[in-house]
């Protein structure tokens, strides 16, 4: 977007980008106690998730964890199509695992129109939308587009799981999303496969 | 199955039922640590797994972490329809998490029958196959049976991939198998998923 004058320089960040600190790649809690802690909660405080807890989560989820720029998790073919939208109070993100950087895709909060049927993606502080790129999928047909998009996301979101069991916070992930809308809402072509939304527990 | 007389009581022992030593529900490595190492590899050593590590392995995959009987892994609607069955060289059996037991399925080996076109299957020790179990799904319809197998397949496998970064071993999740095959070898009605060959590093 072009700059109208130097007043207003600051406007002209947009579209904005957050460059996230670097994610945390040792330690954490060990493997098996995350796993025995792994579980559904469906009660969100509105406690924001500070920008550390925010690249440590992502990276978790699908984060570059190899210098050859291969993901926490599998892909099929490694093509690496499951995008990850951040929805925010901000706007809606793209996570850009090779930068370590969240792009706005859209400056205003989306999250109450991930779920005709819940309130959790809204009162979450973050909601995650695991969404199969299929731009990025040119040699797959239809039904392998379909399924290897939603056992991706699986592996995405398993990733989350654990990242929230280790930390104590809730998570839920929801297939029960209103697609059409999300898949108008995010650009190019693709499709919205899970969401995820992640907070502290409410008290 | 019935006893004939008390002569053939050993043989009446088949089906085979392997009880699993309980599974190590603490420590294991640093999640973060088990995330950086997470990988895909594809050669295997023969070394068989032994019963500790089958039972770690198939806990994280899809083991009960809470006394309500949920696993380490989520099923849409808690389902549970994601069977896990065991490829070794004794045969096909089927994990039961809440009893801790490796059903025989059927009494041979059946890991070369997986895929086609890669012998990884016959080659590890030990192969996974995800099944979704309709016969649990009821409720869905036949597009929600098809999305919720495939993602809650990936949460699965996400598990045995950690299991694996976790102890230094190989994995290779697998969607390209013999599918219709499978489909008749596995006794009810469903429709398998993924494959996942699990071993030592070849030297």
């Amino acid at each position: 977007m072009a700059q109208k004058n130097k007043n207003e320089a600051k406007v002209s960040s947009r579209p904005l980008e957050i460059k996230l600190p670097m994610p945390e790649r040792k330690g954490g809690m060990p493997l098996y106690e995350a796993l025995n802690n792994r579980m559904t909660q469906r009660k969100f405080a509105d406690t924001p998730l500070d920008e550390q807890q925010l690249s440590n989560l992502l990276w978790c989820a699908g984060g570059v964890n190899r210098e050859d720029g291969k993901l926490t998790s599998p892909t099929a073919r490694n093509a690496q199509e499951i995008d990850i939208y951040v929805f925010i109070d901000k706007g809606v993100f793209l996570y850009v695992p090779k930068e370590n950087v969240l792009k706005e895709i859209l400056p205003e909060d989306h999250r109450i129109e991930i779920s005709e049927r819940s309130k959790m993606p809204a009162e979450a502080p973050v909601t995650l939308l695991f969404y199969a790129n299929y731009d990025k999928m040119e040699g797959f047909d239809e039904t392998a587009r379909e399924f290897y998009g939603a056992t991706d996301a699986g592996f995405v979101s398993q990733n989350v799981y654990l990242y929230c069991a280790a930390n104590k916070l809730s998570t839920v992930v929801m297939g029960a999303i209103n697609r059409d809308l999300l898949n108008e809402l995010i650009p190019g072509d693709g499709k919205a496969i899970l969401a995820q939304p992640v907070g502290y527990p409410a008290k």
